[in-house]
């Protein structure tokens, strides 16, 4: 696979030795918001900007700039003009023969009226992530973003747009789009983007890079709910044909693009861990695989959106992908544990000290969250720094080359494509962490943020995921009647608990809740488990059609309900109404399907008339 | 304390040397089965006591009967006659005066027709528990159980009869009012009650001792539900008037009567551990205290029937003490971790082996249970041998001298007065474990114990204990329907979730479910916690007589609701209805409290009356 270097926020980006960060705390307001697709808001972000994200960072000042070749700081623009015109653009190369890092040859329009220099988009571009000084476009403006970096509460993810135009990225991160980011942005123009290489003002759309571009190709099967981010449901009939979810069919869940990590790089992908105390160590891949022990967890991975879409039918509208009953699925990871790994970085798993309440892990793509300590210290937590998927390398959409799982715990902690894990005495400040994730009593419209806990161990949850009428025999014969007689009506679904409790009963209803019988479970008992009960139970039911139809009472509709109970005797709240939450969080409620008589009869006897 | 020897299966009886047994198991079916009050029946005896209470024990071959004094075995009565007349009976000497193990001098009647002795009281007294040769009655009966011990699937617990009449135990364990168990107990008949001492075919009332004698009396304040054995519950007003439970209203839940170990003994009491190697040690509590660090942990206990009365009257008949909110309290709880006293034993905690699967107290009295091994071994999971509640050593109501504290699990598992502990491959065979602290789904009347698992870890619940009219300040004076205006309604309870999950939201309605409200958390902080949240939490909540009243729409009663939330986002059921189960275990539905506005208002103007 060819990639452009400037695609490349992979492993390579962790070669660069910038100042060291003694928290994650950085993407606190950089996050992607209240998410319902592609378009991202975060609401009070200018309330908190200044408060929060520059607590824990430092920053390069916002009025001194640096430029590494001059000595001198210029304030005027006439200097300013003298000054980068020192610099040497290249031009009409092209852009395809440009080595990332060489400086293109000058071909710039210096002293316009407002004294800045031109520069052609192949210029540009020469300031891509792993040149010396990086440059970024915005509108027709190009900055030297050198400085920034360090200061950026984003992290280094800004040089993902670093040789182009930097507003395909804040269509993502959206909290960009404020008069204050353009005013710390402002300060480091040095110049504007070519006339040639504009249209209305804009840099030439073929020139403007799909952050999306380099996204896999999914399997059709997926239910895609929006494609850039991509964010997929496992379809119903794959949820429950096999244990196991197949890695092209494993729900995806993505909060940006998907970073590039070549094959052939991967081995050599680096994950950096700091410890409270400042020590900071160094693992790539090669060495995880070297030097522990590896261990196989099998453990679902659910989206705390999973069901929302029932929420917004039963309760009212919420925010948020409108997930049905997909956004779950179970695979087998192998990896190595991330309390090994600590211990080794040097963290004391008997006595890790006051400061060390929380991991948090970061992305190649930015996102970050955190889990508390006690998850990783607990020996039977099972919390792997996972490389493989059912036997298989990790796919890139699940975290390729490594990903953490937290078994029992909610998939958003599951950092994918981890580069960095910081043991901190605070939680990871991205509103993945501090926001998103959390839920409300169902007359809080006004979010508290700080009011709840961040969404960790999941609760008990199942789901109806296919409902067939299996007509009856053909070989036998007989009338319609006959065959409706002995129809069968074949209920299978999912039940799971979170914190690695056991679903123990399934309950089925076929008269919405007023009556109710127990579903059978299904045997899957042949797989390496790990220490707790981290997986999904499916189930089956299976009742005439017949029988159901008696039961009807002549209505024309059932409500087929399930609901299921763990090994804490936890069960599922009745109605979303009572859970309701604006971000539609947990929609654990029963779950409830429609079962329409007059389609399972016309089905039996369609059925029946086949040859 | 003055005791009577034959009272005190305490820690002398520990110090009796009798065969090692390899499990707990023995218990199995002599537990009190389905405890409705003091009366207790068990379903199935007979069928599975050949078969299940045997199957671990060696037992004394039912025919064969040794006496040691006397190398003769005899088969007829005629022979019996003249063995048993060989023994040297007692009789006339003041029953105060007789000291145990003494043999009384001879006052017996040979040779009645039926060729057996007669025996006073006075003399079979004398066979009591710590006799050579201990001896029941059974009607007008002499047994001479020494052979039958061993093989007793209840254990030992049977010398808790052994020097007079065994009837008012099988009043407790009623199992035993079986023809089969009377067929074993005739292999042993030495003889009949004197019938100077008989009233109407059974001994005087006067001589027949009352199990429950030596209980120790409770505080008048705790909620009797029965007497005997004691079970009372704390009374609303104490279950949130403080965060620690006072011992005196701490309720009370025993299935049997209270042992006695007296002061000067408590430290000589004995724990033995049994490990699945076979391998025993006994720890006494000098031992215990002098030998590991001791933990403060502060931890809730609950009945798994506290709130069984909701159930009863929202869904249907439940068999089981009827609880209303009080069968929960929370103490501060001193010991050592027994992680560290089975270390200490010789169990691995890293690996201990495929035979050690759980672990099975049993306590003095003959109660039995047991918890998985990994609640043990998890080094979070802060199980004590606990000697001190709150400060002050075990009440006798509460296991002095030492009971099993097991933090976020029901309180059936935490053994008071616990005397054995033994790592084992299978849970406990009582049927406190097996078969009465289970739960099923709402249409399983028919209950199949194998099916679910036993309680352990506590689902989520919560309680309104009190709801309080404040009447408007007095001083400021005006009228009656000011006093109302200015009146406020005080609601408070407490929610508590097992397994160390924090309470993080609580959930308030006044209109039965419809719209809700948040209580305020009581801010508890400054106690010895232990390693998760064991504890509960308390909650207030205050609003407006007005503007209840505003809300009626014109209802006379209002129907006041409260759920609660915890770390993982569980919640509680909607109804008892869906959750019912005959044994009307974990009754946590949503608590409904009804709220009559006529006596609220009347509360208000009364006491605007007063002087």
């Amino acid at each position: 696979m060819s990639i452009p270097i400037s695609q490349r926020l992979g492993s390579g980006l962790s070669n660069i030795t910038r100042r060291p960060k003694r928290t994650l705390g950085f993407l606190d307001n950089f996050g992607t918001g209240q998410s319902t697709g592609s378009r991202i808001r975060l609401v009070g972000f200018r309330s908190t900007f200044r408060a929060a994200s520059y607590r824990t960072v430092p920053r390069a000042p916002p009025i001194r700039r640096r430029i590494r070749p001059l000595p001198v700081l210029a304030a005027g623009s006439g200097l300013l003009t003298i000054l980068f015109s020192a610099l040497q653009p290249v031009t009409n190369e092209p852009l395809e023969n440009l080595q990332d890092g060489d400086l293109p040859p000058p071909d710039s329009i210096p002293n316009d009226s407002d004294g800045l220099p031109r520069y052609r988009l192949a210029e540009v571009k020469a300031h891509g992530p792993k040149s010396e000084r990086p440059w970024v476009i915005c509108e027709d403006k190009v900055y030297d973003i050198t400085d920034w970096i360090p200061g950026h509460p984003g992290g280094e993810v800004i040089l993902r747009a670093a040789g182009g135009s930097i507003e395909p990225y804040w269509d993502i991160f959206s909290i960009h789009k404020s008069p204050y980011v353009k005013e710390i942005l402002e300060q480091y123009i040095v110049g504007k983007v070519h006339p040639d290489d504009l249209e209305n003002g804009r840099p030439l759309q073929e020139h403007i890079e799909d952050p999306f571009m380099l996204d896999p190709v999914r399997d059709t099967r997926l239910k895609q709910l929006t494609a850039k981010p991509c964010n997929a449901e496992t379809p119903n009939q794959e949820l429950t044909k096999s244990f196991l979810t197949p890695n092209p069919v494993f729900y995806v869940r993505n909060h940006m693009w998907v970073p590039v990590v070549e094959d052939a790089e991967a081995e050599e992908h680096n994950i950096t861990i700091e410890l409270p105390d400042g020590d900071i160590k160094t693992y790539s891949i090669k060495d995880l695989k070297a030097r522990f022990k590896q261990h196989t967890v099998t453990a679902v991975l659910q989206c705390s959106g999973n069901r929302r879409s029932d929420m917004t039918r039963y309760a009212k509208k919420t925010n948020g992908l409108q997930w049905t009953v997909g956004a779950i699925s179970c695979a087998k990871w192998e990896g190595v544990r991330l309390r090994d790994v600590l211990a080794d970085a040097g963290l004391s798993l008997e006595d890790p000290g006051e400061d060390a309440r929380h991991i948090q892990f970061s992305g190649l793509e930015a996102y970050g969250a955190s889990i508390p300590i006690s998850t990783v210290l607990d020996p039977m937590g099972d919390v792997l720094l996972a490389f493989k998927m059912n036997d298989e390398p990790l796919p890139r959409d699940h975290g390729f080359p490594v990903r953490v799982v937290v078994p029992g715990h909610v998939a958003a902690r599951c950092v994918k494509w981890v580069n960095k894990i910081v043991v901190s005495d605070e939680e990871s400040t991205t509103t993945w962490q501090r926001r998103d994730y959390k839920c409300f009593g169902p007359n809080e419209v006004k979010q508290d943020w700080d009011k709840y806990k961040a969404i960790q161990v999941m609760p008990i949850t199942s789901a109806i995921t296919r409902t067939r009428v299996q007509p009856a025999d053909k070989t036998s014969g007989g009338q319609a009647s006959e065959s409706t007689q002995n129809s069968v009506v074949q209920i299978e679904g999912y039940a799971y608990s979170g914190g690695g409790r056991e679903i123990q009963r399934v309950d089925i209803s076929l008269d919405g809740g007023l009556t109710w019988d127990q579903a059978q479970l299904v045997d899957d008992t042949n797989l390496e488990r790990g220490n707790k009960a981290w997986c999904w139970k499916r189930w089956r039911y299976e009742t005439g059609l017949s029988e159901m139809v008696k039961g009807s009472k002549g209505e024309s509709k059932a409500t087929l309900v399930v609901k299921a109970t763990d090994d804490a005797y936890n069960t599922q709240p009745e109605t979303h109404k009572s859970i309701y939450n604006p971000r539609g969080n947990l929609a654990t409620a029963w779950h409830r399907v429609d079962f329409d008589y007059t389609a399972a009869l016309k089905a039996c006897s369609q059925d029946k008339n086949k040859p």
